[in-house]
């Protein structure tokens, strides 16, 4: 059994670690920190987890990693990015949930987080934690950064499109809808019940600081420098992200070939699936799973490719991918502890 | 007084309408029809209704327009255009909030909508009802088409930039949110509470049948057919539409002035709100008024110009609005009625 | 015009108290305070509210009351004791929101806050404003103590039975369900969106603030001092209270009857409203409303009564319910600004 | 490996049946029916189930049975009452998730149902699938009938207390809390997403079909005939239901002892988790799992006792059950299959 730790258990991602784990059939949670509680019984805190956790939350201290092979961290950004070098002794390896190091530029992280980064060098030797991209690399890396929400969902779409010239690169768009689970666990008035039920709103409109995290990516892909338009939207409902993504036709295609490509992109995933032809996403067919679904569409009048994709938030876009990129990095089999069919209704 | 009818007044339109109606200072309620109900009171149907409306429901004959100033027509699509002619005698006028004459272009609509326009010789003299670019012709209009829920919001959007080579035309793409009451009170497996709750899905993409009515007004304003993108998305909640549009744009402006060009744009108009520099639409700012918010913001990195427009759909996008064009056509204050606040929480 | 002043303008009672006052024909509204919110304007603060209130909100002193015939306390629960004190003087009257002055027996009030009540002599001449059981009394009352949200759905629900020896009067349980705007606008974790989504909870069990209050009324119907068991809970909406009071009949009495007494009980009442013989409670029936609904069913297997009773709690759970006080102390027609139809879907 | 069917495979049951016993490790799905969706495969019907079942669904016939070890009837109320008998063949044993063989006394099932009881003769050998009061009968048993949701939670709610004489058996009233999943999968007026959103409401007060099953189970508990008063509430969410059970104490015990009872009297349940004394039960804290929360208070003034329960409708409360049936009838691990946390948020 591998020995595992969280640090920041009680956040939302936190908590979601710990469900996935507790049916794992290759780890042990050794060790859960956060502040806030500490002292008190993880299953005090999240009464869910009674007869599942019992662990005593701890507070965050160098000696936190001893003896782990995995330390998930899941702190709030800018704090992961000073945290994450004390760890990396011994054995210890991180799934990093945070932001900090999943800018490979730590110029642009700079620019869009609007704090310096501290850890230039180890950010050198980071692995994106995508696994559909970056499998190999993941498997002896030392640190990865977990990808966040919007960026998974934007970049499973997209990621077909970069190779073969379908498109107009600099004509993306991406058109996002989150649940309110993304923001956090944290008390906020912009996340009460009251504020955000009933209503769907958009924010963050061309400044939101995921946008250089797709573009990184989908550049990696392209083998050019790209810049896409991104505006998040929230969702009154706890989990899901859907994407909708937008690019002008190159080539001509049909609806069914570009269907095929995308099931040939991605065969053998076994988180992604690609909607029958005409189908598109729905974020309730995916809740409580690690899938991503693909749904395309083209715009045949005005020579547009439409992809939408689905996502459960906690799960494929942060908590089941930190665990599907720990499963990679121990050599376990990728789909265990995360082999489970979404929930509906 | 004047005297009003509503036939098909038990769908989600009717009753919004009779609520809205209901308080109106001019008119009072002679005639409300049902097939469904016809023979019970219409507060037996809707026991929100009690103590404001007891009218018996009748079944929709001839006879009914006699003695109307106006009838509104909240009948299912395709039965309206039938339906409309039968009642253009005498001084009865029509709001028809069905689809079935707003299309000015009678192959267009049967190209969308896969039926044969049975009225084209009456189709001519139909006014788009969208009281902020008709408000004259609305005036003496024998039949106003209610405008459908989706455009209202994108139209709204668009109109100001269609008029002054802000933006490359062929360049949008129209990204909108809707409440489920959109998809009227008839059931449907598609509706189910379960079925929908804590999820969101698109739809309709390219497709969808809203499409040439917001290409045929932007065109109108802008002097020339355009053609744009329009993905339509199923949210979780009741009411309330948010569109996000796209362009690309062509001249260099800040964001400071396109807030301001807006403004003067809208200028005047009472139920047109923009919002200050920097904010975005939000739903639940309009839910429950006839109120269109427009909130602004440019890409400066990728050259692109990103609106979002909120409106309640019930209202601003179907009764609200058949109220606003009854009040222009009976020469009355166009916001008679109307004048409330939206509700929050 | 009669002048107004909303010391708390900015929680969820002060903007709805805003909202309704804003189409009240016969008031101008002069002031409103917020700690919070000084210095900015109210629709800043409320963006619904942009063309209907721009007052710059100020911080609560004594000068507050000067000039105003009604000053509104929507402040929190023992804020308002210290303040009320102050404002009556000259012609300022006031309708205290919270729950400092609606026990009329202090010791009762210390017992359940677990505070001291500093104004024992002011509260001899409160009047509870329940237009229902105490009209004449507000008409010439200096200070209106408003019901609190579940009080009103419950003893509204019981009144009836407490006259005529219908039930065993220490039989009593109310159970009752709330949304969540109850709780108050500000932040807390047990109120955020992911928390309370997806799930119903009972919460103070027995032991719930609002429980002497409902007993204060009742006992005063009933002629002696009476107990009930009351649980509340927490409801996945914003708005809307359902109360379900069960007690056991003493005498022999058939459903139509039941429903014919009350209905005779609250003839003329212009927001109450009995419904009809088998028809139970259903707060989508009531919300956006003043009305209360009940709904009535008799257990003649058991020998019990069922009465389930539904309103807004926003309104004539706390806001509309202040408005009908003002109006009745102002000698208004009790409807002005309150005649409006629920809102549904 | 064993082989199981389902008959209904979907509707919620059945879809729920499906996810669950997809990660069962010691069955395999043979035969899945649907009358209306024949010939196509599960997971074109539910798109969360691809890859992880693809059978066609099949019609119901007298060969659906044969090979099978168990078949879970899934099938609508009344339907499952004459085709149970025809699969109790050769080794093939059943779990009945309809409410037909609930009832022991077919007279009362008759009463209730308004139909007759067509299989009185094997009714007698049925046995009542609650494993916590019914374990050892459940494991030789032909035919189990799996509990309906809301009998799940009062039931367990109430059990302890009918064994030792706290309360008076004759003053229990059960009032509970229902997600809409409860109504099934068929499209319905009064289930469409706009009509139940945002509102709660009561139905079936003291009429509703599982208050029988509750008496006869507490009956068999206390030795004597009892009579309970029941109410159903529609919430607005998904799944989950909450039951508040009142009862007047006959003895002094003090929330620390009855707290205590409890802990002893579900002792090795697997299944039921007894908060900890102060806590009521919450939805939320068993959505996704099987399941049963109990949270208990007293009321020392009114000496009554209030016993919180919340299980997952679908689960504990439908499929979960069922599946925990399976298990004790296979003599496998009772927890194979259902050993998850609960899902939050």
């Amino acid at each position: 059994m591998y020995k595992i730790g969280i640090a920041g258990a009680t956040g939302y991602t936190g908590v979601e670690l710990l469900r996935i784990l507790s049916r794992h059939p290759n780890v042990e949670i050794k060790t859960l920190t956060s502040e806030t509680y500490k002292g008190k019984r993880i299953d005090e805190v999240f009464p869910t987890l009674r007869n599942f956790a019992s662990q005593e939350l701890v507070s965050l201290d160098s000696s936190v990693g001893e003896g782990l092979d995995i330390l998930f961290l899941a702190l709030p950004h800018t704090t992961a990015m000073d945290e994450a070098p004390k760890f990396l002794k011994g054995d210890c390896r991180i799934v990093d949930l945070s932001a900090d190091y999943r800018l490979r530029n730590a110029s642009t992280f700079e620019e869009w987080y609007a704090v310096p980064h501290t850890q230039r060098e180890l950010l050198k030797s980071v692995v994106y934690g995508l696994p559909e991209l970056h499998r190999e690399a993941i498997k002896s890396a030392s640190l990865v950064a977990n990808p966040g929400c919007y960026p998974t969902s934007a970049i499973l779409a997209l990621a077909p499109l970069m190779e073969e010239g379908w498109i107009d690169l600099d004509s993306v768009i991406v058109d996002s809808k989150s649940g309110v689970s993304g923001a956090g666990r944290k008390p906020s008035q912009g996340t009460q019940y009251c504020e955000v039920n009933e209503g769907v709103s958009a924010y963050g409109a061309a400044r939101h600081r995921h946008t250089p995290e797709i573009e990184q990516e989908i550049s990696g892909l392209a083998g050019r420098k790209l810049q896409i338009t991104f505006t998040p939207h929230l969702m009154p409902m706890t989990r899901g992200i859907l994407s909708s993504a937008y690019g002008r036709l190159t080539k001509e295609i049909t609806l069914e070939k570009l269907v095929s490509y995308y099931k040939d992109y991605y065969e053998g995933e076994p988180f992604v699936r690609i909607l029958p032809t005409g189908q598109l996403a729905n974020t309730s067919y995916v809740s409580g799973s690690n899938f991503c679904d693909i749904g395309l569409q083209i715009d045949l009048r005005n020579k547009r490719v439409i992809v939408t994709s689905a996502i459960d938030n906690l799960i494929k876009g942060a908590s089941g991918q930190a665990v599907q990129n720990m499963n990679i990095m121990l050599g376990l089999d990728e789909k265990a502890g995360l082999d489970f069919a979404p929930s509906f209704p």
